[in-house]
């Protein structure tokens, strides 16, 4: 009989959706029990981390994230399977993007400002059609992310290492071609995992790439991005904005230079939050197809970091 | 050879469209010239409705607006084909919709004062998935409105004389079921023209039928909605929110309660305008229509007034 380990700050929620589920001959341990049995963790990956040692027989770790950071450092133990949460946080994502897209196009705030004068403000709004997004990263997350922007009209590239799945990108990146993927680009998307590959991908090189009407949105990982460089562009203008959820160091501390740097939106790790009627669901599936023998979803590389 | 007027304030980035289209036997008049033989007219309807007097052989009007109530008045003469401007406002106005409801929904305004304050604010968001959304008027414009509400995942409501032609309506209401369309609703969303019969349609009566989480949405005419009615429910707390880009009165004046309203967004008729690129299209198409013997699209009924 599998016992199940959940380990997140607020189990209660967890717990009474998988007893809903029914699941077969499953048994939920906490914490503090004996854990010498356990062979599957369901949980945050930096408690995961925490308890790795006390796990002498864990077979497969699914997460709530989608990022597992905690658990790539080379010192710590790859001797089990490890899975993520994925496919449900596309359509947040989307949502995110698409309504900051919108406060920019639309003039929200200029008209909030027109308003608190009682001043009639009829100048013209921007469209998101017509207009040219390029997602760095297309994963099942960027994937959504293309599909509503081709809702509204966009064309949209595609930055990968290799994959080409999303039939809502036009046009694919690949390798050396990241200066003709941002050549002329209205938004660029970051949604790169934080990997040894993708570190510092949004750099001062690539910056220099966007026309100075450009809006810059990290939903991916902070690590992606030279901060640094970042700041320095939307200081000179030579960027229009940047809304970002994601930064190197989280939460973003008091007096770091982001929170106030002109045209820069900060929104504290909220654009797609994992919700435990959506994650619970990830683990549910992956879990009768443990049982079941079926291939597990979502598995990490630990190589690759996603 | 069919003698054209173009009535608009700034007339040369039409003229130069119409010019480029190479229209057939086409001749273009201006305000001052003799107006006699003049046939068709392509304007904006309140400087259409000054010069009717002046245009004896009249058959036909397209305007450049979406709303020709300057041209309903009983009083004035009916004599002439009236068409209006369609079918180009709807991507617009889903940007507008859509834009406002993720303001909302993202918590966005909340987010940026959290950020004048430095202050890491994870709050959760709120997502349209899942959210009803009621559309009183499905023209044109509501089928696109409903075509995005689909997309991002709502229930889609919609309130009609008698048309269903929209697909992305889930459930139609017509004549005395307004209760029932609004009953529950997250979002009412009006896109009614000003005709006799929808004026004061969002009456207390209505809007006492919404439940206080809800958000109004004004993107059609102010005259459907009773302002006074919609100002107590907004200062009592029984609506969420309002959103409103058209007024009984435009420009609203200056002191107008509404410019002060609690948790009201004023956009000064803004949501969709008449871009000459869009409209100017309207008017060779249909033009193109009549030169071929072809019937005229969008025609405006009189007596309906839409």
């Amino acid at each position: 009989m599998p016992q199940i380990l959940i380990l997140t700050q607020h189990p209660a929620d967890y717990l009474r959706r998988l007893d809903a589920a029914e699941l077969p001959a499953a048994v939920f341990l906490s914490p503090d029990q004996q854990l010498l049995d356990c062979e599957i963790v369901f949980g945050d990956p930096d408690l995961i981390r925490a308890s790795l040692a006390r796990l002498p027989n864990l077979k497969w770790v699914q997460t709530m994230w989608a990022g597992v950071e905690p658990l790539l450092d080379p010192s710590l133990r790859r001797d089990y399977i490890l899975t993520n949460a994925r496919g449900v946080f596309g359509r947040l994502m989307s949502e995110y993007v698409i309504g900051y897209l919108l406060l920019h196009e639309r003039k929200i705030l200029q008209r909030l400002a027109a308003q608190k004068q009682q001043r009639w403000d009829s100048s013209l709004s921007g469209t998101l059609s017509g207009k040219t997004i390029g997602l760095l990263g297309v994963g099942s997350i960027g994937a959504e992310v293309a599909r509503s922007a081709k809702f509204f009209g966009m064309s949209v590239r595609g930055y990968t290492r290799e994959s080409q799945a999303s039939p809502d990108v036009d046009a694919y990146y690949h390798g050396d071609a990241l200066s003709a993927f941002a050549s002329g680009l209205d938004y660029l998307v970051s949604i790169l995992p934080n990997t040894p590959a993708t570190r510092g991908t949004v750099s001062a090189a690539l910056l220099a790439q966007l026309p100075p009407n450009a809006l810059f949105l990290n939903v991916g990982r902070g690590a992606a991005v030279d901060e640094p460089a970042l700041i320095a562009a939307l200081r000179s203008g030579a960027l229009a904005g940047a809304v970002l959820d994601v930064f190197s160091e989280e939460p973003l501390p008091p007096g770091h230079p982001l929170w106030s740097t002109p045209n820069t939106i900060i929104t504290s790790h909220t654009s797609a939050p994992s919700l435990p009627e959506d994650i619970a669901g990830v683990f549910i599936e992956n879990y009768r197809r443990c049982v079941g023998g079926e291939g597990l979803k979502y598995r990490v590389d630990f190589e690759r970091g996603y």
